[in-house]
C-alpha cells in the first residue's frame, strides 16, 4: 500500500500570544503551505485539531473560517477533538483521509488560544474532560499527577530528584528552540524547590498554559515528490483508550493507552521500539515521561527514571527525548501540541532541527489525552 | 476496493429528553451495537460526532467516556465537530477509518442535549459558528434564512404557500416516525399564521431545539455478512465547503458545497440525481430543502418549490423526501441529526420503515453545517 507522507510543516511562536485562534491557525496553516510549496486551493481535506474554541473564545465553526482564510473553500473541513491529544487525533484523521483516498492532499492545522483566560478559567475548561465522579472530589488532571508521581517512587525506589531532572532536560533543549515558550535553563534546585502544586510535584514539574498552532501537509508518497525532495512518511500510527475513570485502572504506572497504540502502531511500521532514534512524548507532568519511556518499550517498568539519570534521553544520549523542549518548555496548546511533535521529527529527521538537531531516521511522538485516557502514537521516519 | 457497510443502526426518542449526553449517547451506541450483533470489545474505532457538549453541559472528554460506559477499551476514540453537519462529518470519518484500513469495526454516535439551556442560550452557541462580522450585525442563521427565501421567492416566482408545504409535508410524515420530537400534523394555514422569526419565515419554518443521538455501524463490505444478513453500503461520500462569511456568495440560493459534495459522491458511486430513490435533507427551515433538492440536482434552479407543489417529494410521490419527518418535525439536536439522516435510509433500504416505507434501493443524505459553510452528502445502497 501507498504510504503517507507529510511535505510540509510549521509552527507559531509558542507563548502569550496577543491573537485569536483563528489568527494562530492561519499563520500556522500558512507556513505549512508554503513549506510545501502547496496553494489552498490545492487542498481537497482540511482538519482543526481543536479542543475547546468555543470554551475559550466562544468563537465555534472555526475550520469553515480558516478554510475561508487560506482559499481552499471547496475543501472539506472538520474539527478533531481528543481533549489534550487533539493533535495526535488530527494527525491519525489526516492518515486516513489520505489512506482511504478520500483526500489527495490534506492540511492538518493544531491550535489552541488560553492565556486571555485565567489560570482558574483554563484550568476549568481542561477539568471538564475528567469523569465527573471523580472531578466533584476535586481530583483533577494535576492530581492524579501527584498520586501517581508518589506511587511511582514508591514503587520503584525512584528518588524525587529524578522527576525534577526531566524538567531541567527539557528546559534545557527548549533553550534551543525558538518557537519555546520558555527559552531558560532552570537548576534542579529551581525545580524542587518550586511551590507545592500537587505533592510531591512542584510547579516545574507542570507544563505552562500556552497559546500556539502547528501544521502539517499530508499525500500520498507515490506523489510527495512532485512538493518536495524533503518528506517523511508516517509509518505507524494508531490511537487506544484507558478508562475514563482513573480510579478503576489496575496499576495506575501503567498507561494502557500507550502500550496499546504503541503495540498497534509498531507493527505497521515493521518497528521496535529498539528502532526509534528520538522521541517526543508528553511530558504535560514529569511523571508522564517516565510512564510512556517504559510504556512505549523504551526503557524496562519502573526504568524510566534511571534512563534520565543516565542522560540517556539527553540531546547526546542514545535515545533523546523531547529535543524541542517538551510541553513543558515549549508550552502546551491542547490542540497544538501532538502537531507540533510530529513538526519537531519532521525537523529533526530532515536535518532541519539547527541547534537541537540529533542524528535520527526513526521517530515516535506519543500525545496523551486527559490522565491517559485515549493516547495516540505515531511513527515517523526518512523516506 | 473493498466498499463500506453498514451493520446496524439506531436512534433515540428525539424530543425533551431527561437525560445527559452520555446517556444518550449511551442508550443509541448500544442499540446500534446491539442491533449489529457486536460487542463494545470488539470496537477498534468509535467515533462521538457532537458540536458542543462543552458549550451545553461544561463536560468534555465525552468519547472517552462512552468508550467506558459501553465498555470498548481500548478502541480509540475521538469527536468529530462540523457544527449542524457533525453526523456527516462524523459519518465520513467512519468511513475512512474503514477504508484505509485503520479500523474493522467502527461505531459512530451522534448526538447533542439542548433543552436544559433556554431557547436564548442555545441560539447564542449555535450563532458562535457564523462569522463575527456578520454576528456582530445581528445576522444569525434565521436572518440569513429568511433573507434567502426571501430572495428565492423573488428570483424564481415562487410563492410564499410553497414554502409553508415543506413544512405541512414534513410534520405529516413525522406522524409516522415513532422517534419524532412532533408527532402532529399541520395544515398549511397553521404554517403561515404562526409568529413571523425572519420574515418571510414564520414559526413553522424552522425546527425545533432538540435532545437526541443516533448511532451506526461499520465494517467492510466483506465481511458485513458475518454480522448480519440486512445491512446497506456506503457507496459515495464525500464533503465540502462554501464561504464562511455567507455575504460573500454570488447566489445566496445557491448552496456550493451541496453542489461539490454531491458530485463527488456521485461520481464515487457511479450515479447520478436521476438514480435516487429517497432522499434525508437538512430542513433546517423550509427554504433549505428547495436549495438542497435543486443543488442536488434533483431538480432545476428554482423549480425545486414545485416539486413540492405538485406532490413529487411527498412519500407516494417520484422521489420521497424526508420521509423520516426531516429536522422539522423529527427535531435537530446537532450531531445527531446527520447520523439519524443515515438512520432512516437504512431503514428504508431494507423495508424496516413500517408506515414510512417507500420503495428504494438507493437513498442520499445531506447534511448542512452552519448556513452551508460546510456540507457532507452520501448515497447508501442495497448490497
Amino acid at each position: 500500500m501507498d504510504r503517507v507522507a507529510i511535505v510540509g510543516a510549521s509552527m507559531t511562536q509558542f507563548g502569550d500570544r496577543d491573537a485569536w485562534l483563528l489568527d494562530l491557525l492561519a499563520e500556522a496553516g500558512d507556513a505549512a503551505l508554503s513549506d510545501a510549496g502547496v496553494d489552498g486551493a490545492d487542498l481537497d481535506h482540511l482538519y482543526v485539531s481543536n479542543m475547546a474554541s468555543g470554551e475559550f473564545e466562544g468563537q465555534t465553526g472555526v475550520p469553515n473560517a480558516l478554510a475561508h482564510d487560506l482559499a481552499a473553500m471547496p475543501a472539506y473541513t472538520a474539527r478533531i477533538d481528543q481533549t489534550s491529544s487533539s493533535g495526535g487525533a488530527g494527525i491519525y484523521a489526516a492518515w486516513q483521509s489520505v489512506a482511504s483516498g478520500a483526500s489527495d492532499v490534506t492540511l492538518l492545522v493544531g491550535g489552541e488560544k488560553m492565556t486571555h483566560r485565567t489560570t482558574g478559567e483554563a484550568t476549568d475548561v481542561i477539568a471538564s474532560l475528567t469523569h465527573p465522579v471523580e472531578y466533584k472530589h476535586g481530583v483533577t488532571l494535576p492530581s492524579f499527577a501527584g498520586l501517581t508521581a508518589r506511587k511511582y517512587l514508591d514503587q520503584y525506589d525512584a528518588p524525587r530528584e529524578s522527576l525534577g531532572k526531566v524538567a531541567v532536560k527539557n528546559h534545557k533543549n527548549g533553550l534551543d528552540n525558538p518557537h519555546a515558550q520558555f527559552r531558560k535553563e532552570v537548576d534542579l534546585e529551581t525545580v524542587l524547590d518550586s511551590p507545592t502544586v500537587a505533592d510531591p510535584l512542584r510547579l516545574y514539574d507542570f507544563c505552562p498554559i500556552t497559546d500556539g498552532s502547528a501544521g502539517l501537509v499530508f499525500c500520498p508518497e507515490s506523489v510527495a515528490e512532485e512538493y518536495t525532495d524533503d518528506y517523511v512518511v508516517v509509518s505507524g500510527v494508531a490511537g487506544a483508550t484507558d478508562t475514563h475513570v482513573v480510579h478503576e485502572r489496575d496499576d495506575p504506572t501503567t498507561m494502557r493507552g500507550v502500550v496499546e497504540s504503541s503495540v498497534q502502531a509498531y507493527e505497521m511500521a515493521g518497528r521496535g521500539p529498539e528502532d526509534i532514534d528520538v522521541a517526543e512524548l508528553h511530558d504535560m507532568f514529569t511523571i508522564l515521561e517516565f510512564l510512556q519511556s517504559e510504556d512505549l518499550g523504551f526503557f524496562e517498568k519502573g526504568e524510566g527514571w534511571k534512563a534520565v539519570e543516565d542522560g540517556v534521553t539527553d540531546r547526546d544520549g542514545d535515545l533523546p527525548i523531547n529535543t524541542s523542549g517538551g510541553l513543558k518548555s515549549k508550552g502546551h496548546p491542547l490542540g497544538a501540541s501532538g502537531v507540533a511533535q510530529a513538526y519537531e521529527l519532521y525537523q529533526q529527521l530532515l536535518g532541519r532541527a539547527g541547534d537541537r538537531q540529533v542524528d535520527a531516521e526513526v521517530g515516535l511522538a506519543c500525545n496523551v489525552g486527559g490522565f491517559g485516557n485515549c493516547v495516540t502514537t505515531t511513527i515517523f521516519e526518512q523516506p
